[in-house]
């Protein structure tokens, strides 16, 4: 695996949960923020930390920030900090820099000076907690593209009991069920024959609109 | 289907994403701040918009919010008015309450009060931005159960032009591709023969064990 | 006696007060609070004090908390940090949690949270201060039941010099005389020869009502 | 009766509970605040309520303060405005002045300027609540004098099933029994062979000593 | 002389004044302020300075203030301050106390708690500076009683060279030439034949009116 | 007479009393302060009061400020202010400012500037008060040149009965006793046979030194 | 002439000067600032004026701003909101921004959005401000190139009347006098016979360290 | 050279450029602000540095302020310090005192109290800035008198190619040519054969309307 060294610069609600999270899987992650108590507690669960004013390039630079390979830009609220921030992180030469954007017009700064990626996370979480509330049986999903998304949907009360057959999911709306998540196993490209029970859930792919469909038709 | 009105508590980034998401998915959605500018801000986008201060019953009551279906608290930074907030909400009798809490401390207090969700948009996403830096082809994935995920996962340079056959996954990894994401479509549960090109995505399903190695077998 | 050791958290007037009674009764006090001077001038009079912020679990645990049989939140303004500690002090396994609520709604989130009593001290006195002014010559009393009271009344100049039989409370107000608190002395069950001298103050039972008629009957 | 109209100055807790329950024992109750909001909050509750800086000659003389019989200072943190509010009082020749002092220091100068009763609810509050936590059985008590006190005791499971004559609390223990409060009646001047059951609470007239010596005799 | 030690309460501009004039005539000053900059100024001036808080009983008493005869209270501009540091210094037993009042209210509390002197440094300088700005020629004054003055008044061009007997002060305004003060020398019950000279100033002795009318027609 | 029309520009407690003498001694006053509720609260002492900022030199101009023969500079604590109002004061040609320092260098900016007459009002009194403190027999004084001085002294126990002839001031002292200030009258250019009495005070002239050493003669 | 329409963004000290000498040029300016006061200000001097946040797109769009040929950002201490007007700035298509920055990094970023022209402008003046200070005979300068500059300089008491001959600018020092500053004229290519005068300033071009020894060398 | 030691009190942005530079032409240069981190940052550039709050005259005597030939009263926003400063300067006896002025009524105090030069940075940097805004071709420009300027002038499209004599400035515009700044020289004196390229700029000399007219006639 190329990339091996991670800094996140930020150790908020977000950066603290990156950082812990990277850490976790086994990398090496240097934690930065500016305040001494929050640097404090997240000392027990990364590798290095520090704290530092990352709109000092000099601060940057004590700290060898250019040899680590990716560098997450977690910062809170102060947006000249952000963007002072990375513009030092890519002149210095980091290979790849991820920032939290708080706006659209944050994130397109962010974009212009050079960062590689920049992340809304409050903005996505929001869609994602959004679609699942209108849609209860809605489990998870990921968006495969701008049409097809694979689901994971409940067993509603409804459809349980019933083989995949009766159900007949690709005739009547169009999606397929590529597994069944059981209690205790998850049965992988299920025949015809299988039977769904009320706390199976279903993995299902599809366009959006043969989800949306499938979703309403087995409420 | 059955929930059809919403409300949404606090209007910063994480409410104002998960409220305008439900308003574009054509929900009825009153958003509430307490803050004047924040709610004019909004207005444009959601059926109803109040400005109040949620901990006061009288006010709650006063703008019918025991007849909504949903509520979401997704207050910013005040703990207090989140609590505050929640223990009205369910004594008044809203069914179904979802929190966003700040600390495990915050959250355990909203469930003892009889919050029904807790969700920790920050920490949710840090993980999940987290697995996607330490793993670059892992696109996007669904926890199916402790032990089970979905991935989406690209197809790298070391296995484009292979054929399923030739990559022989169940066998050598344990996984199973139930379908491929090509430019143009989807294809849903592949054969032997389909190949895998540069641009495809693969969708996985297997043990976080049996991922993680294909992940690091095809790189 | 079962209850031995104490703490009281928050050291401001009421929770300084509290934990400086209990002192002077002969039992261990733990004062804790999170201002260094507070703490300093409560030194002298208490087993022990500490300076902790009681929302960090950690810090409670280190000072030993779990181990005191009956703890004391009297948290002046601060409803989140009330309900946070208020919340670790019962998961801890603290037995008995007595708090201070500072409005109903706070005394509810409490109740839920598990705290064993709630108290309203500046609501109960300003009860208790109201009552007096209201009938002047009322010194004191307690509430024995919803109906019930036992008063402390002051013998007023236009019953000055008689006897109780001449006074015959129990025929013309229905309540009792139970004693009679005289400079020198207190006269417990008095008999019908017994005069009220004017500056004897009467315990007197009966209903509310009762005594309510006699305390106006004597003015 | 004599008096029959009163002002509550600051509207704090301890403020608007002496206000609502004058009101509420059918007195003619004028409440005073600096702050619109509280005294909004306490419209409904009072005969009449007004906005004004006390600590203002003028606008004291302008709301007819000096018709009213008594006035309780009850302002909350301000020492300086609760002492130039109270001399202005006196001045103006309001007869009783019940002022709220925040410590003995504060006291003193109430005294020392004239004030006819210096209260301090938390520390009282204090005290009582002490009292309570360390004999949980003490339900509640008034202090007749120095030495004496009457006491609301819990009849305990030692005691249970026992009649007056078996524990002859006064050859035992010197303090008398003057009434038992029974869960639907209470037996005034109780006889030897009255039976204490274990919901009952008793009421019992003695020395602290003895009634110190009861309560602990009954454990 | 009986008087000889002294103490300076607060440090200000008035309080440093008075403390540094009377260390400058010859006496012990001990100057007190909270602040410690304001302290470290007023070093080199004053026998004695201490950085203390004045409204805690046990910062005075250990700083021996019971031993000193006279106390200046100048306090700038917290009124609590003043109060409570007042009275603990009368009940310390300080013999007497000169307090600084900022309003008349304040005043009068200051009397009200066994201040011996209450004084208006501001107010009375005001009126002093305003008497010199409305007569010009009225250099200073010294008010004997409710209806006399002494005024130092200097001689105008209108009766330069004009010797008393053709002033005629004593019989045209009523008031009195007592000295006048000549550029080198001053000339003490001036006789009829004494002449005024452009520079020289009269000590005038005479009712408020009489000299008022002097005053002006003399210009 | 001259001058007739005043304004004094900061109205705290200095500038206040200075306005509202001036206005008792029947002159034309116009009160300026920043401050709304300051210049409502002169509004019934002056003649004329207004609100400005009069750092800008359009609103000084606006209320017609050249016209004005007199105006005093009375702004509390901020010394800028008080430095830009006077030096647009002397620009728009006003013939008469008076202003008060805050400090020496203060007072030396306001003299470069151009100001006519700097004043120290907390120092002077602090100075007077300070005399008067350490002789406490002398009620106020007027210092005529650098050497002479004109006292009012108290008549002292030790001298009270005395005679001038007995006392005999000159010879002894070198001062002067220019009149005698008795309960009802003013004795100007007492005899040798007038009788100091107890209640008496005197009006000294003679140097520092004399005046000095006559009030430790007599204590 | 191209330009014609201007905006400024900021009217402090430098932008209302940018806006003030433009208009005075005869130029239309809008002028922009978030502040009512200093919009208020600055509205008798340019051609329009208008509160807003620049921050805003919507409000930056509704004022036409992108119909304007040249804007200067000259916000004062908010980087923030210099980087983020900018950006829109550029978005919405004008041609030509121009922006202060307050350091380097500021400056970098500007560029990197866009920004056609960085200034900075207390930095070039500190420069300019030094240049004189060092060289009290260099009046002003403008840089042609790195090394050729344009001084103006002050004839010396040691060269006044010396002709352009004695003084031999070009063999001695190499560079060239090409104008004489007489007091009411201006000698344009003067030839060796001119005389200097004490009052004269010269103009001269040649390398720096030309100018340098010149310089020097006539003191 | 006669001036060699420099101060510069107050490193902003303009003090720390005005700095930087001096000591850059190899000066020796005293750097004094009150701000610890401000002093520090400019340690490594000047020869010394010293935290001093200016306005007390003790500490600028103790760090040998009257020693130095000139110095830069650079204060940022602080009016009152600014003339705090300069007085204390120009007292101690400093030669030469040049102070920023925030605004005409500031530079008018600083004038009076003997400052011997004020500039106004910002308002003459944006004068500067706003004249090469509307001339896009004046690159810069010196004011020589009242009437006079010289002009630093790109060639325009318009006139590239042109000789001299084609162009005959002085005939049709007045101006003088004096000198033609090409990408590797300057020609000084230029003849009427030289030949204007496009990326040279001319170096003009003329009366400001002479100048303007020419800016104009080749565009």
């Amino acid at each position: 695996m190329a990339v091996s060294q991670f800094a996140v610069i930020g150790l908020g609600r977000f950066g603290s949960s990156v950082a812990r999270q990277i850490a976790g899987l086994g990398h090496e992650v240097l934690g930065v923020d500016k305040n001494v108590q929050v640097v404090d507690d997240m000392n027990q669960y990364l590798t290095h930390t520090v704290v530092a004013d990352t709109t000092d390039e000099e601060a940057l630079r004590s700290i060898g920030i250019r040899n680590i390979d990716c560098v997450v830009v977690a910062i809170g609220d102060d947006i000249q900090a952000s963007i002072l921030t990375s513009i030092i992180l890519k002149d210095l030469g980091v290979k790849k820099v991820v920032a939290k954007a708080l706006s659209p017009l944050h994130g397109k700064v962010l974009k212009r000076i050079g960062v590689d990626r920049v992340i809304y996370p409050e903005r996505d979480m929001g869609v994602r907690v959004a679609n699942q509330l209108v849609s209860p049986n809605l489990l998870d999903y990921i968006e495969l593209s701008k049409d097809y998304t694979i689901a994971e949907i409940s067993v509603t009360r409804e459809i349980a009991g019933h083989s995949l057959m009766q159900l007949d999911t690709r005739a009547r709306y169009g999606c397929t069920i590529v597994a069944i998540n059981k209690p205790d196993d998850v049965v992988i490209a299920p025949t015809a024959e299988d039977i769904l029970e009320e706390d199976d859930v279903m993995v299902v792919i599809g366009t959006n609109e043969q989800i949306d469909r499938f979703e309403r038709g087995i409420t």
